[in-house]
């Protein structure tokens, strides 16, 4: 029997065991994970040095090799993690409905875990044990399937993890880490429609479309964000000026920041300028159709690949537009549903916006990089969905549970 | 361009209107949608004798040709679950939740449509009819696939209802047919992520694996029943006997019907005989584990395929088993997590069961025949969803949508 499967197997039976541990037990699971990684720092660092020396041989490029590098301020940052997931509140068992049908069934729609989460993911070791941690608080067996550049980091990270959590009582197998990192593992894994209840890729645009062009298993589809802002005629600039710099300049290589800036035509003569000042003295280099061109001879012409781009750099689209019915087609036309921003002080342009945006997260007056777990107050989140099904926006501990109906009767028949 | 790709453009272009139709509308339209079938019965009824001709020519079964089958009472009770639809609350713009952030950030939960439902399903020309209504009322544009045999039939309903539709305001190209009934047609519709948010198949076993396999679309697995009832030793047996009786015989071939009988070893010499004899009467082949043999000898002996068999017809299979544990363990190897039931007096055993057994319904003292979108209140259904991301157990409207989250800020930055 070949790993993936005899790995998805043990994920499958404990994750029966799983869904009922009791919340103390999760809770001190994830204190000692979160221990665990502090005492094994040496061997951790270790790990990651194999992986890093490999990478620099390999030619990895520099950026790459910051995700994948370890040390100990980003040890103690993953086991700060494991502590803000272990004081979230626990979802499971809640009872989300209840009600009485007149034969006098007792119907109650009570939260449930997953049972097992696959997740494929890339280079960045802390995916690991950030994505244990929520899986395990939310009662699910998880079967890790971290990058082939990471992967001695990947190893020693769920030894040490595993062995502090099942020292404490989470069952046997619940966490499972795939070490064949061939494409063919990954492929195998699938297909486990059988083992796996969802998998979840975490990670670039191809992984991503990878996974939920191939997998059998359902998937939810995370992060590619072609986010938009749009300055409507009626903004206040200054606010507009500061909201478009932030949402594009604070992490630029993030999902949430922000790829094309949308402006009325009525005020793109005074807003750009203003804009633009502060976007080159950050290193922006801009991109506009020929109405911006007018008014900046300096940018680039944008082309129809510009609009459908998710740079994930200094590089921004710029489109002069009449108003915001063709603000919101643009956008509903090139953007992949993450999140927009309208800035404006017109509450009917306001509400045509947020009615019409087909996104998980539209915004009136604030900047795009809000679309986070934490920002929305989750605690914690494993991935922004940019489909509809399941789950949509930041995805927290509650969108790692499904449920079930629990109905009670005296004998009805029908 | 091909008909699907066409017609499912122009659906996803529909959707985007169709999500804002305010209640009214689509109440209108699903009224004049009823008048409509009964003003038009005798061009739905020439319609479907067509197709009841050609099925007969080719030999098709008595019970596919009555489910292909339509007349008069029949057009009615298909105008009424219009109506039955159009009374149901509208889901649409519902607030799931609201809050505000420290940083003055308002953040609201607002329930919208999914967007492009498509439905793949067979020979039940009602299908048509009431997944359109269902789509319709939650804010969804459709794209109907129904098999071959019914496709006259299919074509005139769907003209029918879409023409009242309109006629009341409903967004031109929210209610699409796909005429072309070939396996090619099926598949390209399977591909199109791009236009389509969920595929949700309705209709046997075959069919629904084929679309779950082949999907690219998000799917929602429904329907597969293998569901088990258990008589726990202390079960009121009188009970037990009419409930086993009832869940295996009042409609066996659908699939909240039961499969396996579960019975305790302590109770199966008096028990067994009792119920037996009812389901002998009623027709039911019996097929059992040696145990059972050893009570009654004119019963079969059971396969390892008989557990893991539904039958949806008169046959059953039998096991006595030793308590609690080894039926949840039998259930949880052999089952689909559609419907479970537990008859019993012990509330220890009955939270074991319900704890333990993962499937969407569990019971307990009642028959699994109630797991239905009707008997829970959700007032309509579009089917049993056997997996556990996005919806489980019966689906009404709500769980035809999905949600986004809307954000108002003052000038808010990260």
């Amino acid at each position: 029997m070949n790993e993936v499967i005899e790995k998805a197997k043990a994920a499958k039976f404990a994750s029966r065991k799983m869904g009922l541990v009791p919340p103390k037990i999760k809770n001190a699971a994830l204190s000692a994970m979160a221990d665990a990684l502090l005492d094994n720092a040496k061997d951790i660092l270790a790990s990651n040095s194999i992986d890093l020396e490999a990478g620099d041989k390999k030619g990895l490029s520099k950026s790459i090799l910051d995700r994948l590098m370890l040390d100990g301020k980003r040890i103690k940052a993953m086991a700060d993690g494991l502590l803000i997931v272990k004081n979230l509140p626990d979802p499971i068992g809640e009872i989300m409905a209840e009600w009485r049908r007149p034969n006098g069934l007792k119907i109650k729609k009570v939260k449930v875990p997953l049972g097992v989460i696959g997740i494929i993911y890339e280079a960045r070791p802390n995916v690991t044990v950030d994505s244990a941690a929520l899986c395990l608080k939310a009662g699910n067996a998880v079967i890790l399937r971290g990058g082939s550049d990471a992967i001695n980091s990947n190893i020693m990270l769920t030894k040490v993890i595993r062995e502090a959590a099942y020292k404490m009582g989470i069952p046997d197998g619940s966490i499972q880490l795939i070490e064949d990192t061939s494409r063919i593992a990954a492929e195998d894994l699938m297909g486990l429609r059988e083992y796996l209840d969802v998998l979840i890729p975490r990670g670039g645009k191809h992984l991503i479309q990878t996974v939920v062009q191939k997998s059998k298993v359902p998937t939810i589809e995370t992060g590619e964000g072609n986010c938009h802002a749009y300055v409507e005629k009626t903004a206040d600039q200054k606010m507009a000026v500061e909201i478009v710099v932030n949402a594009k300049c604070s992490r630029p290589s993030v999902c949430n920041a922000i790829e094309t800036l949308l402006v009325d035509e009525a005020i793109a003569h005074k807003f750009l300028p203003m804009v633009f000042k502060l976007l080159k003295e950050a290193g922006v280099e801009l991109r506009g159709n020929e109405r911006v061109r007018e008014i900046d001879k300096t940018v680039k012409l944008a082309t129809e690949e510009d609009w459908a781009t998710e740079y994930l750099s200094l590089i921004m689209a710029v489109k002069v537009v009449k108003g915001v019915e063709e603000a919101v087609d643009h956008i509903n036309k090139y953007g992949t549903r993450h999140s927009e921003t309208i800035i404006t002080k017109d509450k009917k342009a306001a509400g045509y916006f947020t009615d019409n945006i087909d996104a998980a997260a539209v915004f009136t007056n604030a900047s795009t990089r809000f679309t986070d777990g934490y920002e929305f107050g989750f605690g914690a989140e494993i991935g922004i969905s940019t489909q509809k099904l399941h789950a949509r926006g930041p995805m927290g501990l509650n969108e790692l549970t499904s449920y079930k109906y629990i109905i009670n009767g005296t004998g009805q028949v029908r």
